[in-house]
């Protein structure tokens, strides 16, 4: 009698353990740079943790604490290193004060476009080179979502040549703002709350944001006639970071359903970006017949890309890691560029040739 | 006593129960067009499968049978649609004799390059349509993987004038070889097996095959020196296809698993296709002096373009459904490509103006 109630018991016991470890949920809490309900960059977050959610059958649950709650956009690898959330969403390169090496994982200007990164990444040597930086810092890094590529701003007066950027006021944040103060630009930095007033009040005569699905919203086309095209961020991929030790506790089914979510939201953000882009910049010509495209003449192209050069040089002169990130990337380019010129730029300059 | 021997086995029961639950596998059965391990189109089945194992944790497994298991490359339609596979992965175009409107979820002549047909697909009104086209047939289709944009084909001698078109002899399939032939081209189909004895010798004098990721093991580029830029296949998609039945009886989260599966498959063999056309374009340029790249001169893209706009208009003049995709195409087109154009487009002119 008492061997069989030990019996049923065990049994029980033996149930119940099963339910726990089928049923166990694993909730991570990620912080993201954006605000609220951000467009885009959010939407990645949101598509990532919904397809966690429904792969894991409510297994895997990822909390998003957008920056209202958190009240440190910029602090997201500080606050996943210290545990403090289990992932984030945010860019690499908001952290070179911190890791110099981050900067190269977003966007290098003169540097790959989207899909020619990603094959770096994921077929070349962009991860291996990736968790070289982060994994002193207890953390892995993945893609998380690109922008697609950035345009290179709104300018209340035509760019024609090197001269009229001499003591141009232009708002251009990051490794841009250093590359155009060398030719002269005067930089200034203003939140992004104040751009648009700036601008029409020619505080500024010139700013850079993102593309025509962020820039959309801001207004710039209603007080900016020429819209130039980008060389500074070709590609920019955002990432996700995750600690290492929250990683490692997760079990093998629920780390390849993040991977995969993860993956995905990425690629899904960058073809997300192309929509809303195409959607936003075919709204401005229509209703705003005074946006004009530009592109920057030649010698303005050449003295950016010499100073890009240069200050790449520098950076990374005394950093063999460094160094080995710049080396890896230049030789992927040089590799894999001639197919998208003899491929997708030659359709459509074939196709299309006037434009 | 009785009683609790009847919990003791009631207990067990639910135990078992559980683990039926927690572990069922379901094995589906996927026949791809593909001949055993073919690269790039062979490792998106691949790398699906082991996705889709690994995030289920087993449940979820996929056998996948190459043609020389099958024997019917071109009959996958046929085969999931009667149950025979539980899924394919094939191009939807190579069943326009038995669903005409399969042809326009592939790729289309003077179309969508990838990055903006995905977004059709997913932002736009893509996914919808496909449905409407397979779902009378019982079957559910994803997009499969993306090749990248294809070459127009390795001639032995250049084209510079519509004149050069008449009378030569080339394999090019499909409804590219159909607008060929309008302007005088030869159009032979000879298979591929023969393709570089019948180009040797002179039994054909061009032909179109890809691009270089797979041309390269084909050895065309030893015996033609003119590799031209394509018109004919932008971005051209291949697809999952997968049983209805089979799609309903799957839990939930194994359909979740699939879906994510098959989606990150499809963008990493884009990625994938990019990284090794990269490879061996370098390669060619390397070892084979000979070969030189060309774009087609604007009268003969003229001209294919016309012809391919007369042939899609009869094409769907008769069938509202065709009408409707190829409205939304073309709709689409029209709003993303001149993001693209200011974006990528004007980037890779802007950095490499001379190519």
């Amino acid at each position: 009698m008492r061997k069989i109630r030990l019996l049923a018991t065990a049994a029980l016991l033996f149930a119940a353990s099963l339910v726990t470890q089928a049923e166990q949920t694993h909730v991570l809490r990620l912080a993201e740079t954006w605000g609220p309900n951000y467009p885009i960059l959010g939407d990645a977050t949101r598509n990532m943790a919904a397809m966690a959610e429904a792969m894991s059958g409510g297994r895997l649950q990822i909390r998003i604490d957008s920056s209202n709650r958190h009240k440190a956009p910029f602090g997201i690898f500080d606050m996943v290193k210290a545990g403090q959330y289990d992932m984030g969403h945010t860019a690499s390169y908001y952290y070179k004060g911190k890791i110099p090496n981050a900067m190269y994982f977003t966007t290098v200007p003169f540097g790959m476009i989207a899909p020619e990164q990603y094959a770096w990444f994921y077929f070349g040597d962009g991860m291996a080179l990736m968790e070289k930086v982060y994994a002193p810092h207890g953390l892995l890094s993945f893609p998380g979502g690109n922008t697609g590529n950035q345009m290179g701003g709104w300018f209340r007066e035509e760019i024609n040549s090197l001269e009229d950027l001499q003591g141009l006021k232009m708002r251009t944040p990051g490794f841009a703002g250093e590359v155009m103060a060398e030719l002269g630009v005067a930089v200034t930095n203003i939140p992004p709350g104040e751009l648009y007033t700036s601008l029409e009040r020619g505080t500024i005569d010139a700013l850079e944001w993102v593309g025509p699905a962020l820039d959309f919203s801001m207004g710039f086309h209603q007080i900016a006639d020429y819209y130039y095209s980008g060389w500074q961020e070709p590609g920019a991929e955002v990432q996700f970071l995750i600690n290492q030790r929250v990683w490692e506790r997760l079990p093998a089914d629920l780390q390849e359903i993040l991977r995969v979510a993860m993956r995905t939201a990425a690629y899904d953000m960058y073809i997300q970006s192309t929509h809303a882009s195409g959607l936003a910049w075919s709204r401005m010509q229509e209703e705003y017949p005074n946006v004009q495209h530009r592109t920057f003449p030649p010698e303005v192209i050449d003295a950016l890309r010499q100073t890009t050069d240069r200050l790449l040089l520098e950076a990374s002169e005394n950093d063999p890691l460094a160094q080995e990130i710049v080396r890896s990337q230049q030789a992927y380019l040089q590799q894999v560029r001639p197919w998208t010129n003899i491929s997708d730029r030659a359709y459509l300059n074939t196709v299309a040739p006037s434009e």
